[in-house]
């Protein structure tokens, strides 16, 4: 079969390797469907984060089962299935604390001799803990498409909406307008949010935002963006603000725009940010959690919303790559001609 | 009348002042029947922090309404009131949030040639926002000692508690047995805490720890104590920890013994204690949340539970004294010789 590999900074390429047969009775295969590229691909792509040339790549993908091995009881040849960005049993105690992210058994794709989701099928471990069935028989592309989010990104914005504790009224400040930000943008409108100000000074990404559920783009950046904030909550600033990239300056627009006693929620993997004074905190009673994202515990309660037609954010998907094109969605990505490039092996 | 003066470290008088008048409209003159020392009195008293002599002190009271200013339109004379341990005026956008630690108008109790609490009368600046009137006519000392721990401690440690998001079946681990952490573990059992360990090497304080709705009392310090936390969980830890303390030892406790997507809610003015490295909190998705307590926005609703005979913290007060011994309670907390010292002017 054919997946892609890794081969060092800024190069992937599509190449032959092994069909994957089941090794051990935990697993499953599952022919994939759709992939994605994800902006924490760029990592390894752009050299900031190590690894190893010839490694396989890829952690955004659903498929049909087609094989499974003998203690797998809940997944069956046929199913079609969502895998979260990381795997899991689903039976530990941090995994029953719905912390599927922290699992004890936790993997990476691509590690320990396992697939990557960038190729044509995937030796899944941990089958029953780690994918999600669809329940729907035959989804048509649009819902297919609607469902592929579930896999990284729309958990992600949902996990930074849970964890700046979004609720029923809440005024929320989303800070990024990558995929993610955007998911997170659509899972606080789903959690009830009043007003969400999504921080943007790319016009089209912006529309998604509003699309999404966005009350107010705030077009600018830095000092100006939390004035604007403020300006528009009473001075007071938002209950909520979302942390969607991970580097000082959308940290310094979180710490700004969100209100006394708010909280700040922040799954952008923090790059150069600096360390929280405990007096700060003190100061404000502004509570600060993030992390990745529990996507395996989300999975089936953002599903339904999907399959019910009431949450899509499909719009994301700006192209559409064949799986030997994959090295150009990586390129486009990188150089943010496309939000996010959806993978047809 | 009379009033408690600190007259430096260690040196507590009491003396004659002027009798309070009304000066402001928004003001209420209160003549004070009970009121207490507080932990955090001990901060001056030991030097720890300044203070200049000859300041009025004392921020925890109770008391009847004498006299009321023109504007004042929710208090009149002969109410029972509590006072919070700040004043706030309850209108600004930061109380309307419930954060009235933090009102635009905040005052501490002796500033700005306020009175303050351990004295025989108050002059109270807007007292609409700061004062709670008691709606039961005359309720007997039992009950007049159950609503006093209101006024500071009882509403602090349910703040530790709403900030670490005790809720319905919780595990909870409270860090620290003096008056807060105890008041702590009696709101994380109103909250609905099924499991609560306290961290205690007082028999004393334990006792009343259990009485209060501890289910374990873990009276070792240090990694032996999370060690011991941890046993008792699957290995998991606690999903709240609730830091009543303020030092870095309490705090070690609380980062070992919270589990892997838990919450610190803390309330001991930070002491020396580290700052948050931002990758740990990723590393693990544990929430911190801390201030002053919100004491004006709780009462309301944690009054109820005392009226009703539901919550009944008075066990802290282990001692009474007179105003004019009032000195004498001061060093009794100050050699913890008595938990917490209610003060009868």
């Amino acid at each position: 079969m054919k997946a892609a590999i890794f081969q060092g900074k800024g190069k992937i390429e599509v190449k032959d390797v092994p069909d994957p047969k089941i090794q051990n009775p935990h697993e499953a295969i599952v022919k994939v469907t759709y992939a994605c590229v994800c902006g924490s691909d760029l990592w390894f792509y752009r050299g900031i984060s190590d690894k190893d040339p010839g490694s396989r790549i890829g952690h955004e993908f659903m498929g049909v089962v087609e094989a499974v091995g003998d203690d797998v009881k809940t997944i069956k040849p046929g199913d079609l299935v969502i895998a979260p960005f990381t795997i899991s049993d689903n039976t530990c105690p941090e995994c029953k604390a719905g912390e599927t992210r922290f699992c004890r058994q936790f993997k990476f794709w691509g590690s320990d001799g396992y697939d990557a989701g960038q190729g044509e099928k995937v030796r899944v471990p941990l089958a029953d803990g780690t994918l999600v069935v669809v329940p729907e028989k035959n989804p048509d592309e649009k819902m297919l498409r609607a469902l592929l989010p579930l896999t990284d990104v729309l958990s992600t914005g949902h996990h930074a909406a849970v964890d700046a504790h979004v609720t029923r009224g809440s005024t929320v400040a989303v800070v990024g307008d990558g995929a993610v930000g955007l998911c997170a943008v659509a899972a606080s409108k789903r959690l009830g949010a009043k007003r969400i100000f999504l921080v943007s000074t790319h016009e089209d990404r912006a529309k998604i935002g509003k699309q999404f559920g966005a009350t107010d783009i705030i077009s600018v950046r830095g000092d100006e963006a939390v004035k604007q904030i403020k300006a528009k909550t009473d001075d007071l600033g938002v209950d909520c603000a979302l942390e969607c990239v991970g580097n000082p300056d959308a940290w310094e627009i979180c710490w700004g725009a969100v209100r006394i006693g708010g909280n700040i929620g922040f799954v952008g993997v923090p790059h150069d940010v600096d360390d929280i004074p405990i007096d700060n905190l003190f100061a404000n009673n502004v509570g600060v959690k993030g992390s990745g994202a529990n996507a395996r515990a989300y999975i089936p309660e953002l599903m339904k919303d999907v399959l019910a037609g009431k949450l899509d954010v499909s719009a994301i998907f700006t192209k559409d790559v064949k799986l030997s094109d994959i090295a150009e969605g990586y390129a486009d990505m990188d150089q943010r001609r496309e939000i996010k490039i959806l993978v047809k092996p």
